[in-house]
């Protein structure tokens, strides 16, 4: 392959054009992308554009994925090979003069498990002008565990390590609701946590607590350096925020205790002996619903909050709908639902146990049809490629 | 068409073979089918079956269907045709000797603004042996409004008359869920009703306050004499209760105060200025929520009961799914749970405004998996054949 | 019930504003419904429609269908009870001053096996005007088997008795094409027959020898006296014909020898021992798709003609393209094509081991894409309601 | 990231148990991947695995898929970074000691135009054992056009450029077929050719002209000395060959005269005045159809041979289903079938105009029914995930 000789380096820095998805550290060159789905976009007129990034990672490497024009091109690990800084080419041999949108983004969750685990985005090399992309203006936070993580949409049903690869948002409904909406979707989520902890009683393990830095669960001192556990800044303020937790807190009731190795105490939560929730324990979730619901409020004042719920069963939606109706009533902000998604068939599993595909394509349609109903949005129809 | 002269008639007295659906007085003969999908079903391994009744109606016709071996035959308009007594040929020309399943069930909710609305069963005709249906062991009561009583399954999305010829069970979720899980289902609804009001804010129009006798919607000297208002003994004991109210409630909100002409007291739900439910209002719905819970866990002390809602918008999910939390937690019953049902896509509306087939379709898989799931069920795949 | 005193009779021969459908006596009266899917409509203002009827039958009961605006509403077996002449409600109740259209026709083939079956139209009861109903400007012609009868579009994939409530046009895919592309189907079809022989390998049953009287499969003295039997004037001029035939042709080739009763010569058409069709005898299969091509150009010279075939198997296709390409070459007419429907996956049947309705509507898709492509047609979307 | 120190290397030459699909020179060390979804695939109990390879290209670059099980996890572009020889993970972080299958696909058809595109497998990298692949025994070879290169299944309806990345085999018929009959499919195709001529009359760009040697697409002499022109030993015998050509002869019809630059002859196929196939010009496909079928029934004694077409619509059915006639009754083998498949729906668009994955979807599930049926195979449902 004989090298483009026209190709140009233009560091983020240089960028106030390219579009920036997915919460991180604003002005940062280069540019962390700590959550799954964060990304950018840029336009350009070139025949060639690669994009250039610093990564790295330990046990769980990172997964992207790249759009052109609006539809999924490629998936791919990210390993450092060769050196961190890595040059990825997200077209070529294309006309030049027409412009071409070029989407990055990671799918693969905030890995606290993995210090190393990074992607840094360094800027484009491109032998045309990078041009901005029409700004969406309805913009929706998503807030989840593993299912907003995208666990389960790749890989066989048969498939059940727990692994970075079966993670995505490429897939996830997400994805699907952005793409109907054209909306700008930012997505916080850790699988296996909870709202008020983990699917195996670790209490520690609840997203409120790792929501108010920019990426709470971008540990070490790489990150940290990176600026993830700064204060965010909550300047990008969505039309809605979507809740999706619940699933591991469910699990907890039906898991054995855990000894908080930090302060020694031992957490769980009972189911009684006809298999209902221990009410003092549930009321322990309802609290947290209602606490982070407020939470939510005074950083987005105006947006409406929907706790969604029900891709694998359920259960816990009296005591979700419990908090979300307690938070309504005692601070009189009625701008906050309550809203079940279906339940996932047995044949649309995917890996791990967790859904795939085709229910994240169900869970999006219930979603979609709310969303554009309440906000009068125009639904774009959904083709055949994704 | 020369008369088959070797068919018997059979009264419904003699056949306790006979499989009865749906609330009724038990024992009577003519066997009055009150409620929408009431009916009854036999084997008959005769070459011709049919069914005599009794009928009559003033403004709202009854509508009817039949099913031969769990699919849908024929569905008419019944009317007195040459005197209140009718024969339905139910199917003819069939092999003498082997066992066909007849089913005949009314397509119509209990029409309370026409007293003179009726279906009497009075038995059957048939050249062969009459034969017991195999018992559904699994049964499901239904209580809902409009979408409950099938109102948009049939006629286009243009037709906006409320009358009888749109509503049904054959196409509604009720049935969907019935032959996929091979159950047997009880509906009890009527369209503008709900848990606390109706859709114009009439009070008297409340479900709970029907629920207690054979048939509270069924009224007039005709129906009295029936038996409609005498008490209903509860014997049936459903596995499940499914409850589809609020879609009124909600509406209530919107609509002008209604004078009550019984009591002058003039009634109204109000919004406050923000849009949202007046909380002393809401209240109201919640209380009505709470109290018809406890009623049927009276009558069905083992029931698994099912509030679900969604299918025509989610706006009074908190208030719903409140009521049904308040009730979890003062009664210390856990066997209810909340859940929503998808609302309907803006192609899937039939007549009138309301969910056509493809969204009962979509109700129906929610609740199919959930109960499937819930009770170790074995789902029936679904065929192109209703 | 008490009887609508405004209602007035209009006999069919007043009504030159009623829309007739299908292949029938042109003026007559009363109007007789030869073919399956033979119907009249018509626009009505008035708050009640009756049409009436003359009806009788002998082993095969004629069934019937009632639309309202375009979508079905009732469904039911045509007996004559307490005299041939009946009337049949289509609708009440409505708002008068509202002009709607009501469609009502036969779900039955034409019934030679049984020369008492018959549906005549007299006219309708009305308290309002009878209005003229827009008229379909494109036409299409369906030729065919059991498939174009519907047959298996109603019933369990359990029932297996050949039955005319099996069949109907209600569900067929000749339906969905009518009402996709708003356009005015007509239906010539009987169950068993081919365009050779007929599945049982009697050479009386094929269509091309029926074809030219109004309806030649109406037989008996009733029929004949009713006009059946005269020549067709095919002054109705479809832009296509669709002929569904070969699915029987086909199966004669695994049939025993069918001895024909009139002439005392056996037929047969032979499989060669690798399991292919016997060339002389595929030959004569063959001959007939090219004289019926040849036919049907002299009656229609502009139409599309289109051979369909696959919703029971591909096996004929070498013998039918065949004949459509020779009949091209030879007569240089370039207006008649070959074209594969989709074989009904194994979920799909119906009753009968014919397609079921879901395999009606994966064929139709392909027949109006393929029509609305060249003729450059708009295509009504799809909804729930039928 | 810490290099894995327990990675060893096995050469292809040194992997008797590793599966190879598609075309290729047998024995080649390292193994060249020409074709559209050739690849390897191998069973690992490692925790690691990488493949390594060698490519390179001019204007058109590779893209490449992974599977992990079964399941589509990675699609991307090849190029040459940091040197021709690259490797690439497959899988990581995995449980050692349970057996894991890798696949690694070319996503791209061969390409002619560019002699310096390429993929050589050289072998791979693992810390565990590489065992075999279970056999599939189901063997089919599709030959194909740009439809069967996969061509529109990835990017949006308005890409229009003549690209690599738009092609795969990732989400194209052959792929959905090979998953839902556990087979190994084979392809041959090309974007723009024909069986007589290509799209723009080019009579050199016909698929049986480059179909005897390995790779007959693969010119130049890097490809030269792969021994891509060496003679094919044909010693793979599918059981199915499908052969979806026509589309572009068809189009050759409506674009202008073609000057062949080696021979100065210039071609044309003739629309006559009614704007059907000139027939002489029909004839020269049809005789290319028989041509073909002759070479193919050469090579394959056994192999049932279906010609299917229709993705982009119908119009040359009569001459192809004319010439598979033809070569029906002159050789007297039956094994032959042609097959319309559905054209695509204008919502199932994909990219340059050519049917995106939902009409590839649909095609599929046209030919599955067919093998299944035929070869009384088991159809493994399908799940969202790819």
């Amino acid at each position: 392959m004989e090298e483009n000789r026209n190709l140009k380096f233009y560091a983020v820095s240089e960028l106030p054009q390219m579009a920036v998805y997915g919460r991180t550290v604003e002005g940062a060159d280069p540019l962390p992308l700590f959550w799954n789905h964060s990304g950018v976009e840029i336009g350009c007129d070139g025949s060639e554009l690669w994009i250039e990034v610093e990564t790295d990672c330990s046990f769980h490497e990172p997964w992207i994925a790249t759009e052109l024009d609006g539809c999924l091109m490629s998936r791919m690990m990210l390993l450092p090979e060769g050196g961190n800084i890595r040059k990825i080419c997200l077209f070529r041999s294309m006309t030049p003069g027409q412009v071409k949108y070029a989407k990055f983004y990671r799918e693969l969750q905030a890995m606290g498990e993995d210090d190393a685990t990074h992607i840094l985005v360094r800027g484009y090399w491109t032998d045309g002008n990078l041009l901005p992309v029409p700004e969406k203006s309805f913009r929706i936070e998503m807030i989840g565990d593993s299912i907003t993580s995208g666990e389960g949409t790749y890989g066989a049903a048969a498939d059940t390590d727990w692994l970075a690869m079966y993670m995505s948002s490429s897939r996830h409904y997400g994805t699907i609701i952005e793409k109907a909406l054209n909306a700008d979707v930012r997505v916080i989520s850790q699988g296996g946590w909870g709202v008020y902890c983990g699917w195996d009683n670790d209490v520690r393990h609840n997203i409120p607590s790792i929501y108010e830095p920019v990426c709470g669960l971008a540990t070490g001192a790489f990150n940290e350096k990176l600026g993830a556990q700064k204060p965010y800044d909550f300047s990008w303020q969505p039309q809605v925020v979507i809740i999706n937790l619940g699933t591991n807190d469910c699990s907890a009731f039906s898991q054995p205790p855990f000894p908080d190795p930090d302060t020694g105490i031992t957490h769980k939560q009972h189911l009684r002996e006809d298999g209902s929730f221990e009410p003092a324990d549930a009321q322990k979730v309802e609290d947290a619903v209602v606490a982070f619901l407020q939470t939510l409020r005074g950083h987005y004042p105006k947006a409406h909050l929907i706790w969604t719920y029900g891709m694998l069963g359920y259960d816990l939606t009296p005591v979700l709908s419990a908090g979300v109706n307690r938070y309504r009533k005692e601070s009189g902000d009625s701008n906050c639902v309550f809203l079940n998604i279906p339940d996932t068939l047995p044949e649309d599993y995917g890996s791990h146990m967790h859904p795939g595909y085709a229910s994240h394509e169900k869970a999006a349609r219930v979603l979609i049809r709310y969303l554009s109903g309440k906000f009068g949005l125009t639904v774009k129809p959904h083709t055949g490629n994704l």
